[in-house]
């Protein structure tokens, strides 16, 4: 199995808030909502947040039956970061835009925060020597 | 929010066989199970299969509430293809390997395919004018 390119599809309850959140509260660029969609373009991960009944119409191609959703436990998005000081300032803006965040936290070598969107989608946000080096790298 | 890099964690209940079906099965490439994950790299996707009691473990330290999982319809994957022959063949070896799907067809100018892993998490598969122009350009 060889794709061109992957999109990530997860449905919420209104792509509009969605959009406030994440252009508007943590700076994300995208064209807006079109069709119950918007898309986000993230270093190796396109999103398409798309309203639930929406989502349900392409689910329901695939067959497959549409549990429970959103499910806001059922992935989680981690992201590398330079620096610490990037992961305090997504969190604070997180919170600023209606989602929900603890402070974040030393686990073992690295530094670790979370935050959920407005539908409770969770966002893992990393920083450690390892995402530092790499920073450096580019 | 300027992440260096993202990954995409779904929980599934053995790692191993998830493996066996997206390495043996589908032909993707992977280190194998190490902690009870599994990574596989796609074009603009880097997945980590966790093995859920595991998963739920990454999940708390989030704060975020564990809803039932895994939830096969909380998310949709989709792959660009250069060509419906390509899909077709994913769509076989994905059945082979135990997985389900149904024949693949002409929706609107696409043509689409579905399948679900051994967890039931679903894969779109599209492949059309636009994605054929695409890997004719790369």
């Amino acid at each position: 199995m060889n794709p061109l390119t992957t999109v990530l599809s997860l449905p919420v309850s209104d792509p509009q808030k969605t959009t406030d959140f994440y252009r508007d509260g943590l700076g994300l660029d995208t064209e807006g909502v079109e069709d119950g969609i918007v898309a986000f373009e993230l270093p190796n991960l396109s999103i398409f947040f798309i309203e639930a009944t929406e989502y349900g119409k392409y689910l329901q191609q695939s067959g497959q039956n549409i549990g429970q959703y959103p499910a806001p436990g059922a992935s989680i998005i981690s992201c590398a970061f330079a620096t610490p000081g990037e992961i305090d300032e997504v969190l604070t803006k997180a919170v600023a835009a209606g989602g929900s965040a603890d402070p974040a936290e030393d686990v073992d070598d690295s530094y670790m925060g979370y935050f959920a969107d407005p539908d409770g989608y969770v966002w893992e946000l990393v920083a450690n020597e390892h995402t530092a080096r790499a920073a450096a790298a580019e």
